[in-house]
């Protein structure tokens, strides 16, 4: 299994606290030491991290988190390899373009014999059941709209397409286009939205706090999505298994 | 215009010393100030670091020049916008996925009025000409092979696409699946194969030298492409105006 971290925001803000205390986990307080990735939009344009090596040691890591990248839509993830061997071609989040945008996946969870049939213009690179059914994703809302939908529609979309695949195994998601954060829960996945009045923040997986007061705007609104809650003095949200949830603004949509 | 670099080695080689002269060019020693970006392959997998900062005084590309990514085929380029905005998804080079694989692309130089139509499923991001034409190129490959080619079937069908653009400006461009690296000469474009007996080289942009020699095995081979020499003292060979040539396991095929 893997874990996941999903951050959408209504101002570019940077993502260093949080990251600090989930790249703990590829190594140090959890086993996830496969490879780690994460992908930052900036408005359509998106950077893409990827690393096969552990996320506590990692040197790309390291400075990930000192070096503040501001964005609205963050995808992170650190890998237990299930499927598919340590290779940088199986790291999440992937990628790929559809309709002049970039769309970002990474996937907590097993899909035991599921390959659904890929018959259009998306093909996984590496070996991982989570990219192939990103594929079939992306290749199933290129067939339903004929250009870029409405984010509501598209939520609609994707839950008719979640609702196919989650029996076929565990199905935990974080799906962004750098318009919205979609999040799929099938087993673990927890939510929280800050907003003002901010308070101080301390780490579950390292001794650090942050006060967000210190470092927001009173209309400035996070949200954030985690396999497992990252700060100790903070009330998250556990989703239901089933539920996908859409956040815009930093908000549930 | 912009500058490009392009490396295909027979085993995994750092590209350090070369990077490190090439981005003093992104606002030191030239003016292409206006964003930078690079690509590595490690077998199929790619990471890939686009950035819309000087690349001179750019953090990420300060651990790039210190931090070895070991591959045999990479992409760099430093932009100096003519058309697009300086922004993160203008940055090259562009990725795309294709047959299962991707397929990186960089490009120098400018193609005015030149928007070949796009009617499949590969459509820009940002706004240059030159995400456009690599999707047109995209697009054109995937209709003239059904899976993918062998890189001899593969260099044909793109000496024909270069011959269809070329017309149109300038269009020197590097382009690399992760099996070979395919160079287009319009205007400017050197290269040069490093082999046994390996010597001492020095940078043309900064005060540094490397005696290959000490780090090398004697069947290593690495072909550079660079639009400006990047070294005092080896032997460049200038491509002529509308030459494609091919690199595989560090020759020219």
């Amino acid at each position: 299994m893997c874990q996941l971290l999903g951050m959408n925001a209504n101002t570019p803000t940077d993502l260093n606290f949080s990251f600090t205390g989930f790249t703990q986990r590829g190594g140090r307080t959890d086993q996830h030491a496969d490879g780690w990735g994460i992908a930052f939009f900036e408005d359509k344009g998106l950077r893409h991290f990827v690393d096969p090596q552990r996320a506590v040691d990692s040197p790309l890591a390291d400075l990930l988190r000192r070096y503040p990248i501001h964005s609205c839509n963050v995808i992170a993830h650190i890998r237990k390899a299930t499927q598919g061997r340590v290779a940088l071609e199986n790291c999440h989040p992937f990628v790929r373009e559809l309709w002049g945008r970039y769309w970002v996946f990474a996937h907590n969870g097993d899909l035991k014999d599921f390959r659904p049939r890929l018959h259009a213009h998306f093909h996984p690179v590496g070996s991982t059941d989570s990219e192939h059914v990103f594929c079939w994703i992306m290749q199933e809302l290129a067939k339903s709209h004929a250009g870029v939908p409405s984010v509501a529609e598209l939520t609609l979309t994707l839950r008719e397409l979640a609702a196919r695949v989650a029996p076929h195994g565990t199905f935990n998601f974080l799906l962004s286009n750098g318009q919205a954060l979609w999040a799929h829960a099938s087993t673990q996945l927890h939510y929280l939205e800050r907003r003002h009045p901010f308070t101080q923040a301390h780490l579950s997986d390292e001794d650090l706090s942050v006060d967000f007061s210190a470092h927001t705007q009173p209309n400035d609104r996070v949200a954030l999505v985690v396999t497992a809650p990252l700060t100790t003095d903070e009330t998250w949200t556990p989703m239901a298994p089933g539920e996908l949830r859409v956040f815009v603004d930093g908000a549930s949509a």
